[in-house]
This record gives structure tokens, sequence and C-alpha cells, in this order.
């Protein structure tokens, strides 16, 4: 037993006070595990005078976060968030002068995690980020090592607790997107520009770094084919639940041969699954492997506890000499995966249709799908809407998404239809 | 890069084959992953004679498992089972002589996991046995790793396939217990001795392991009271359905201050947990935390692939060097807990009692739960049962578990009463 790892803190908020928190209530305890003392030497934060929920006595003060690489440390934490900017030269100059590096920064990984990664290794250090994507549930860790048995197919989870928090309340509380949006903002649920989570960016980063691991591949944030919750509607959440299912808004991450889907989207999810229970806060993501079947899990997204959970494991794992490269192979063995055209993607769809409430409508539009060759499940004619359509529901069989693209676009172009369509993915 | 990892297997039954598969179509992947090339060079098994789904040739056969402690290997994979015999022999040798130990079998790191870690840490090897709880669900690396910042205070969860697929069966085909016991007997579902499942034994084993490895207590089997499934009935089963609730067979261990209780028990289980609503052969455990709060892990319990994938997992980890004691802690610092008294549990408790359908009753015994001073969330009484007697079902709020056993003692010697009461635990 050598002496303490020292650790040096930059960006002391909601996850860096509860990382130091937890380092400290359980010290004796993290070094019993650890086999070496943690200490927290130094820390960094843009506004020293603002009142925190920690005591900082003792720790050295470093004014600029990029000055931490420059300390006598062992391992540097950056929680100050962002992709560009300080973080991003902290995380740089920490690596090049031989600190390992533990980030929750979903962003900075996710942009930069192939540059970082080879640095890492250039440097022999460990890069580690199991905060990064969903908050305390150990998922990086379960893909790297425990599942590292198998050949994953699909990775896919609800990676945004905002999101899912929102979703849940316009059932829970029957109200809109704006409303919960808005009752959201005066909870100080949302971040200072709410469309990062909102419009999917968010569970994008996290997407693509989960690819990475999961697949063996390039990060590749740019190829994430990003959705948010903006057009998701009460009325579609009603229809949904009454056919068995609820929305969700997915991250997925998918390998078919050598090709790569990407994407986050509002998806159907039967109730049955677990991914359809998962509410408020919560995230889960699912892990599919040719061994092992579906493995699911699930805990908190967010919050000091949590996503410090996940730092101080990544220091705990450090001490303890577990050595990893950053995306589970050699920088130089990650495959460039080229993407999977998203319309060769294959499994079952809900669309809702808005349609003059007339005789002889039924035959129009159905005729589409038989000229698809897409198969229905069930048809269901729902209540006039406020604009006097009628709100036709479909849910398919198994087909193909530019099959369901072409019948989207020929429906749209009716003259019985009044509203574009709204087609969603039943996940299954 | 060194040479390659050489693997002795002792067992080549459903998980030995798996194992030997994943290894062989993986090859390269697994290689990358553990930056060395994992070799199976050596196998013993108990009928060399017997036709297996893979190939041996090429394979150095052992006659007697024993043996493979001697061969030139880095690693003896025990997957024979039993906690005594060859199992104990061969895994105690193989340490001894300074191999690295993957095993499977919960019933021996179970009885005799503590002298096995001794062994381990003098000889300073790996004693790894993911695959000994909860088949592909990477639980036992996720609690020593991925949340080893948090101060743990329950593990709880569905651990054998065998009960959870009997009681998932028994509501589905609306068939008792003795029904659905005969009809996997006869569909080879069943251990040859089916009481090790179906009265709580084996999940008994995986609640002392995920104990030990939980709380860094000695892994104590002796001190796990076991229940099993053979009492619940289908009555039961759809009054709980008719609350919100669903019943399985739950392995549960707790901390309390410093001590510790450990349970395998029917119990009742609100749908909207993630544990209502996992099935069949499926397995999940919920694991809580100080700093995380509750993570839940669900996947495939048992089986060629999902056990296969631990045990690779686990053969990964030592080839990349990851250095853990068995239970988390070395041996010299786990501690031994004293058993909590379960009289001085808290919760909610389901009670069934069967009375005779006559003026007075209710009063008579709503009596019995005024002097223990149980507070009652809901009473209902139901159809009158074949022998006549009126079923009634009583939902507490928040009680400990003396007062309840007080309750129906004196409930049990009322005259009104016609047969024992059933007393089934909330899981919340």
């Amino acid at each position: 037993m050598s002496g303490a790892l020292r650790i040096g803190i930059a960006g002391i908020g909601t996850v860096g006070a509860g990382a130091l928190a937890i380092l400290r209530d359980h010290a004796a305890m993290i070094e019993a595990r650890a086999g070496q003392r943690l200490e927290v030497v130094a820390v960094s934060m843009r506004d020293p005078n603002k009142p925190r929920s920690v005591d900082l006595s003792g720790l050295k003060l470093v004014p600029h976060p990029e000055a931490l690489a420059d300390e006598p440390l062992d391992v540097v934490v950056e929680l100050m968030g962002g992709h560009e900017g300080a973080a991003h030269q902290l995380v740089t100059r920490a690596l090049t002068r031989g600190k390992h590096v533990v980030s929750a920064n979903k962003a900075l990984i996710a942009h930069h995690g192939m540059a970082l990664a080879a640095l890492a290794e250039t440097h022999d250090r460990v890069l580690a980020f199991e905060a990064a994507v969903a908050g305390g549930i150990p998922i990086i860790a379960a893909i790297r090592s425990g599942l590292a048995a198998n050949r994953l197919t699909r990775v896919a989870g609800i990676l945004n607790g905002t999101c899912n928090y929102i979703l849940s309340k316009m059932l829970e509380a029957d109200a809109d997107f704006a409303e919960v949006l808005a009752e959201a903002g005066k909870l100080g649920y949302l971040e200072a520009d709410p469309a990062l989570d909102i419009d999917g960016i968010d569970a994008g980063h996290k997407v693509s770094i989960l690819a990475a691991l999961a697949f063996g591949t390039v990060p590749d944030f740019a190829g994430v084919k990003l959705g948010g919750i903006r057009e998701v509607t009460l009325r579609d959440m009603h229809y949904a639940r009454d056919f068995g299912y609820r929305i969700k808004l997915l991250g997925i991450a998918e390998r078919r041969d050598e090709a790569l889907l990407q994407r986050v989207e509002p998806c159907l999810v039967p109730v049955s699954s677990p991914l359809a229970s998962v509410d408020g806060a919560y995230n889960a993501v699912e892990v599919e492997g040719d061994a092992v079947g579906r493995v699911v899990f699930e805990g908190r997204g967010a919050g000091a506890g949590p996503t410090g959970s996940a730092v101080v494991a990544d220091l705990i794992a450090i001490a303890r000499g577990d050595r990893y490269p950053p995306f589970t192979l050699p920088t130089g063995q990650l495959a460039r995966a080229r993407a999977l055209d998203a319309a060769a993607r294959e499994g079952c769809y809900y669309l809702r249709l808005s349609l003059k409430d007339e005789p002889g409508v039924l035959a129009e539009f159905t005729r589409e799908f038989a000229a698809q060759h897409i198969s229905v499940k069930s048809i269901v004619q729902r209540e006039i809407a406020e604009d006097g359509s009628a709100q036709v529901v479909v849910v398919t069989h198994h087909t193909n998404e530019a099959a369901m693209q072409r019948v989207v676009k020929s429906i749209a172009a009716l003259p019985c239809t009044t509203r574009t369509p709204v087609l969603l993915r039943i996940h299954a």
C-alpha cells in the first residue's frame, strides 16, 4: 500500500460537491476497497466565493483550472462541462502532464473522445468517464468488462432525465409539452439552454459514447441522428397507451453487419418492457449481446449522489490499478463504421393520420399501405380533433423504414389529409 | 503483450460448453479486449464419451479434475458444481498451486468462500465467481467496482429462475404449484433434486455471496433464513394481483446499523416495481446505496450463453490484470456481522385469514390488530373457500414483524379461525 492517490477537482458544482462529500464521508471504507487512501488536495472553481454545501478548507485553491495539470497530483477530475474551452484544455494538459483523468463531461468525450483517448494512450494514463453516461448506473464498466465476452448488437436507453421527466409528467398531469416545460423551468429542472436536453443533443452525446464502447468503433457524434420531444403530443401519448405502449425518448445505437446506426428519437415502448416503467428522472439502458441476451440497467441519471458515485467509482478503479483503454480497445483498433442507412431499418411503426371525416377516406389511404406492401396490424379511428379532422391510428406489422417514409409521403399528399401524419417507431 | 492465458476447464456441461463456444467464436474480439490471447488447453469431465455440442479435439483431456491443478495453466475454471468433493478439492488445490480460479459454483462459494478467499490471498491469486450469481448479469462486478463508492444498505432480487418460472406460470396458466411443478419436471427444467431450487437453498447461496460482497462481511450461508415457494397458492397470487402486487420469491440481504438480515422468502412486490415484471427464467437484482439510490439489474439468470458470458468476463478481467479480493476486502477486514433479529424488521404485510362465515367475526379479529397497534390499510372479504370459510385479506400500514407474528398467533387461536393464516411481506 503506497501513499495516497492525490486528486484535484475542477468544478465544484452539484457533482463536484457530491463526489467530495462521498470521499469524505466514506474515507475509511473507500480506502479499504481501493487499497489506497484517496485524498483530494486541490480544487479549482469559477467563483470561489459562492456559498457551497461542502467545506473546502484545507484544500489548495487553484485559480485557473488548467493549472491543476501542473500540480503534484495523480488524478485530475474534470467536472466543468462544455466541450470547448477550459474543460478541453484542462483534460488535454492533464493527460500530457501524466495525470489520470476522470471526467463527467459527455459533450467533451463525444466531441474529442478519440483525440483524448490517443493522448491517454501515449502517456499511459487512464481516461475514465463513467459519470458521463446514465449517472449512477455503472453502464460503462458493464459494457467494457461485465459484458466483454459478447458481440453486442444494440444499446438503447432512456439517457436524458429531463426529457423523461417531461414525458412522464405530461401523461401524469394530462398536460401538453409547453405547459410541463414551463413548469420544469420554474422548478429549476432545466439547463440554461434547455435545447441541449429537449432536442436530444445530450442524449446524442451519450449514444455516441455508448456506441464506441459497445462496438469498438471511433466515437462519432456527428453521425448521431438527433431527435427531441418538442413534437410529442399528449394525443399520441394517450393513443399509444390505449394500444399498450408508452412514448419514451430513446437513444439507440445499433450494429448490423459492419454498419452502425445512432439515433435519438421518441419511440413507442411496450408497457411490458422494463423501459416503459422508467419514470421521472430515472435512466435505463438495455444492452443486447449474442451470448447474454438482453440485460437492462436502471437507476438515477443525475444528481450529486448518483453522479458523484460514478466519479468516485472511477477513482477507486484507478487506485486499484484497473487499466482499460478509454473505449475498450486501443485507439488503433477502433473501427470507423459506415452509417447504417436508416431507410434499411426494420421494425413496426405507429402512424397517426388526420383525415377529413368523409366517406371513402379509409379506402383512399389504406391503398397506400397496400402499394408499399406494408402489412397493417391494427387501424383505429379515434375521436374528431378540434379542427374537425378524424384521427386514425395505424400500427403496422414488421416492415422497413423506407417503405414507411414512402407511405407517409403519399398519404400526406392525399386530398383527404388535413395535417402532416405523425410517424413513430415501435421499440421492441 | 505476453503469451496466451492458459485455461483449463473442469466440467463440460451446459455452462462449460457455452464458455468454450464463446471463447472460440469470439477469439479475436476477446484477445483485443483482453490484451492477451485466451487459450483453453485442457479439460476434464465426468464422462468423456458423452456426445457434446462443442468440439474438444486438440484439448488435453485430464481424467481426474483435481489433476488440472498440476497442469501448466494460468487459470482453472471450475464448472462441476456441488460444494463438497471434487469441486472443493480442485479449487483448493488449484489456488494452492498458484492458479487463478474462476468458478460458477454458488454452493461452493457460499459454504467455503471464506477459506478459499484466504487461500487465494495467500497465493496472490484471483478467485472470481461472477457466474455464480444471476447468470449473465454482471452484478458482482457492479457491487465490487461500479457501486464501490456507496455504503450499501440492501440487495434484493429474483435469484432463482426456476422458482420465478413456476410462479410466473402459475398465474399465467391459472394452475396451482403442484401442476406447474410436474410440468416443469416433464420439460426438463428441474434439477435432479428440485428442493435446491424450490425450497430457496440455491437463492440462499446467492444471498450469502451478495451480502458478503455488498457489506464487506464474512459469507454466512448458515445465517440465511430460507423459504421457498411450495406454500404459495394461486389464491394468494390472485388476491395479491387485485391489490396491485405480484408474488415473487426474493432473496434479500439487508444491513441495519451493524446487523445483517439474510432471507429468502415469497414477497408481494408492487406492480410498478421493476421486479414485478421480471418473468420466466429472468433474474433481477436491486441494489440500494446511500449515494446512488436504487439501481436495478435485469437479465437471463441461467443457460449456456448468459452464464458462459459471465465466466468469460472473469477470464478477460484476469487477463487485463484486474486484481480484487474475492469479497471486495481482504479477508482480514471482513466483518462478522451479528444477525438482525427478524422480529425487528419493519414494513407492510399481507395477511390472509380463513374465518367462519358468521356475524361478529370481523370485530373479533380486528380487535387483535388494535391490540398490537397495527394500523390496517385495507381489509377485503373475498369469496367463500371450498371449505365454507370466508377469505379475508388484510394489508397493513408500516409495522414490525414481531407485532405481525403476535397478531397471526392470536388470530390463529381464535375460535372463528378455520385455517392457519397466511402471512407475506410486502417488498417496497
